[in-house]
């Protein structure tokens, strides 16, 4: 992804960067969860890719305006996340949900990072 | 607004309300402020004007999928529309910048409310 | 829903709270279809009321800003909003899918209607 | 951005992340030009990249969902990124419009790829 902001710093870039890519990822999770049915159509497991992925397109959002309240999304967003991955490893033997619940990973961390230098 | 599954409480249904309202009131207010120009189309009063859509659009989402972490949602809509609300008043002089405070306002409310009790 | 700019006509008014209000209804039905599972849950018929909520929501969000391109991104809503009450009417026997194919009814024919006077 | 699904094509893969990365430019481009101020924070200048962040986003989610409407949000997206890339070039004396310019065209241009596929 491009920024072209001078305002925007390197680590935003990078956490906007994972957002969108987490987002992403979750929003293709669901169909393929849908797919497979069974555990992985469960309504709290399904409902938690979509919180995540809605919550990461919010954060992405705030810091692209570099808004003051964007430490408080990114908080918000790695609870998400934190909470999709550990949803993600709970099904567990499927390579899609593998890479799902890395982009989670990777993304809470970066969030993490934004909101305690907010 | 239509709220059709029992999962969804009275309260909870008052806010998604409240939070879909001020997002409409804040995406039309910043056309409004961006044609008077001046003082209205300062960088900062956009931004939280935008700031205050996106979340109220996202907290809603929360709700209407009943998530457990629309509290958290919640708090951080709140937070962002007491500084719309601010923001809002600040600029005074405008029938729709009090009727945009207002509903910030009354948004702030019911997410707090729902805050506390998630 | 309050709109307070002039430069938003009552028809527009009245597409805008039947686009959020088919948005709220197709967000809510998601959970409902998936707790329900079965034919409810697959993956096209979820990934139908998906696409409904989210044109339904962007469409809103075009008409708010009173944008030149809104009845163009109407036109695409309103054939995604056929498109789900076909859906909601082919699972027929529950309320909810009632209530939800009547939103998107509704939604489409209000839909139309700005498409056409664009 | 990663793409994990089979189900989604190369060229669908390059055209989410053209959607993505219009939608972050147009966004940031949005503070850009409140701060320059002048004709760069006219309403009509804003609202096109407002408009064309909101269906860039609307259409990467369409596309992330495999959806068989993706071409029909597709056909509105590049309309809509070739008014916005006109209305950059018109501003025409500034590097992050001439950046937010191409990013539009090559949105545009692979957004109507995927339309004429459909």
């Amino acid at each position: 992804m491009a920024t072209a902001t001078q305002a925007i710093s390197k680590e935003m870039q990078q956490c906007i960067e994972e957002c969108l890519n987490c987002y992403s990822i979750c929003e293709q999770t669901v169909q393929h969860c849908l797919e497979l049915g069974g555990k992985h159509a469960e309504p709290q497991h399904i409902r938690t890719l979509q919180d995540c992925a809605e919550i990461c397109r919010a954060s992405a959002d705030f810091m692209l305006r570099n808004s003051p309240f964007h430490g408080r999304t990114c908080a918000v967003c790695a609870e998400v996340c934190r909470a999709c991955e550990r949803e993600c490893r709970r099904m567990g033997d499927d390579e899609m949900m593998q890479q799902c619940a890395d982009a989670c990973k990777r993304c809470a961390e970066s969030c993490e990072r934004m909101a305690k230098m907010a």
